[in-house]
């Protein structure tokens, strides 16, 4: 099994070396895992000029998993859009076609204290949230700059960008949405803007069509605004969520943020054929960069989902969620998740707490 | 000077009766406020087939300032959508040209239990949100459902919305937004997703070069999904957010729940030439509709609002907010915001209070 590893900018190479160094644990099981590393974002501008190199891309589709760190440093934010290491991200989202974004949002009953919310609103939070991730606002052609061609503004100088949504692209997420819900506890919010946006009428009425294959699950449908603020009153509400791509990406990280660890979430993004993208949900921390402080169990847990969703060996995915819990249980805490009365340890003493445990 | 006032559904014709109340009251100081009542949403809807009917139309836009409650029902979900209530106060704002649109989120000491939150995160709050709220992809054309004219998905059915922003709506806005933050802590957010949309690349650019008038202003900028965040994570490092509409409306609705008690909280809608539209920044909550158990507060600080934006009487304001304050150091409360220790009171008890305050 060939995995791409592109550690990135920032934390990602520490963070990295930690989930293979996981993984390499695993493959002593008896898997044949071969690891194949490449640059990405800021690193690969840097090397070669392009943020998703060509050889990158070609790895990465040649791959049967992606294993990927964080892109993204201070130094590369006056570049030209096209060349800014986010771009290797949404190119290679677009050109893998990683439709699906699964993002749990996890509060560890370990880390409960760690919330800027109260225990009891957040305490065993588990929910997760299905965000399109290859379509929308994101990606809809045409978008730019021009003179205003009509409107009360006809003339001036305006930019625009062009909000779409298939009927295949909403039922393949949705499908997708729904199986996720019958594993968990069968209960799925579509979160649209269907009073204002035609997109998102659309996007409700496939939702609620492709559901009735799902009798099993039950489906509600919530406005984006009601969503963002029921996840600050009562968040454990939820059990999955579905949404498009622009309203995922604040969704998602808003409820990553209950939890207050963000260093402990794991992200997929697969396509049809099963392959996919592994990554933290949280950033490249270009300002605690090779300090050894980083916390690396979201790529670890990553490495997990990789495990379970791409390389078939959903039992190895468990082993390692349970390695996590019981370096958490022990004490074990990188700088940020770390309390009073629980043991300071690096990104590198984490990892290898992990690969103790399994 | 002309009030046009629009209680419109569910809870709307109580919280306005409270308000009114308190507007009669400082007009016995000598100041001439005409009433004119008319329908809006559903009850104007199930009256005379239309949600914003012509005469309701032209009395807001006759009138120096609109009053206006709440709308929406369940009874009227099921209508096509340009027939549904809300639709009527998409129309106000276009029709007004209420671009700006301005959301306090302020924690009363008295409240802070109320929040979801922990209360060293949330006490003392005050933020204000500055929401475009006539552009962006609630009123762009053009939009529809259509056979995909290109793409991945090319003849496919689909359904299409389109963002757009020109350069002097983001002036205006802007404008406000910076003149807003010089009357407070001098700080300004202004809220993008310049890393991916070609509008929000533009409003960035646009804001950046309005912010050389305002020196005096610190003028920063943030990506949506992690302005998202920060309000989960530190919401009282924000003083004014200035965005667009769309992620106004998610994130001006995450930031009044995190006072938990947004049956407190009014907003303006403001044209160019200071008339404006007032009301709270709650729903018309139809369960609890004609029990007198709703909290008019909110509609009261909407009228303060009227009076120091609309009417040119802020010292008149500033009575009102010292009333509605005063009612609460009572320990007056509605049964939305009542804890242990406190008085139960009713919608009508509650505006009294207030009026006696004054
Ligand atoms: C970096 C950026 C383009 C990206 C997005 O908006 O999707 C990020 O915020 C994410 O959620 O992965
Ligand atoms: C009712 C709806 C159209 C409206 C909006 O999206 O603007 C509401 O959510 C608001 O924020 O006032």
């Amino acid at each position: 099994m060939k995995i791409a590893v592109l550690p990135g900018d920032g934390i990602g190479p520490e963070i990295i070396a930690e989930a293979v160094k996981v993984l390499q644990r695993i493959a002593q099981d008896g898997f044949d895992f071969t690891f194949e590393f490449a640059p990405v974002g800021g690193a690969a501008y840097a090397a070669s000029g392009h943020p998703l190199p060509e050889a990158t891309l070609s790895l990465a589709k040649s791959a049967d998993a992606v294993l990927f760190g964080a892109v993204g440093d201070w130094k590369y934010d006056t570049l030209e859009r096209h060349l800014r290491p986010e771009q290797a991200i949404l190119g290679l989202r677009k050109n893998l076609g990683l439709f699906a974004n699964l993002r749990p949002a996890i509060l560890y009953a370990e880390l409960a204290d760690a919330s800027s919310l109260k225990p009891e609103v957040v305490s065993g939070l588990d929910i997760l949230i299905v965000r399109e991730l290859t379509g929308d606002i994101y990606f809809g052609q045409p978008r730019g700059r021009r003179t205003a061609p009509d409107g009360a503004f006809v003339g001036q100088p305006e930019a625009f960008d062009t909000m779409r949504y298939s009927r295949p692209e909403i039922e393949r997420i949705a499908h997708v949405a729904f199986k996720a819900a019958q594993g968990r506890n069968k209960r799925l919010t579509s979160v649209d803007k269907a009073n204002v946006l035609e997109t998102f009428q659309f996007w409700k009425d496939i939702v609620t069509e492709v559901g009735q294959q799902y009798p099993d699950v039950q489906l509600d449908h919530m406005y984006v605004d009601n969503a963002a603020m029921q996840l600050v009153k009562a968040p454990k509400k939820f059990d999955v969520i579905v949404t498009g791509n622009m309203f995922g990406d604040i969704l998602s990280d808003e409820a990553s943020m209950l939890t207050g660890s963000i260093g402990m979430l794991p992200s997929a993004s697969l396509n049809e054929k099963g392959q996919g993208l592994y990554e933290p949900s949280h950033g490249s921390a270009p300002d605690i960069a090779g300090q050894g402080i980083a916390n690396p169990l979201a790529t670890i847990l990553s490495a997990a989902m990789m495990l379970r969703h791409s390389l078939g060996l959903p039992e190895q995915a468990d082993r390692i969620e349970a390695a996590v819990q019981k370096g958490l249980a022990q004490g074990l805490r990188t700088p940020d998740i770390h309390a009073p009365g629980t043991q300071k340890v690096s990104t590198a003493q984490m990892g290898d707490a992990v690969v103790t445990a399994l």
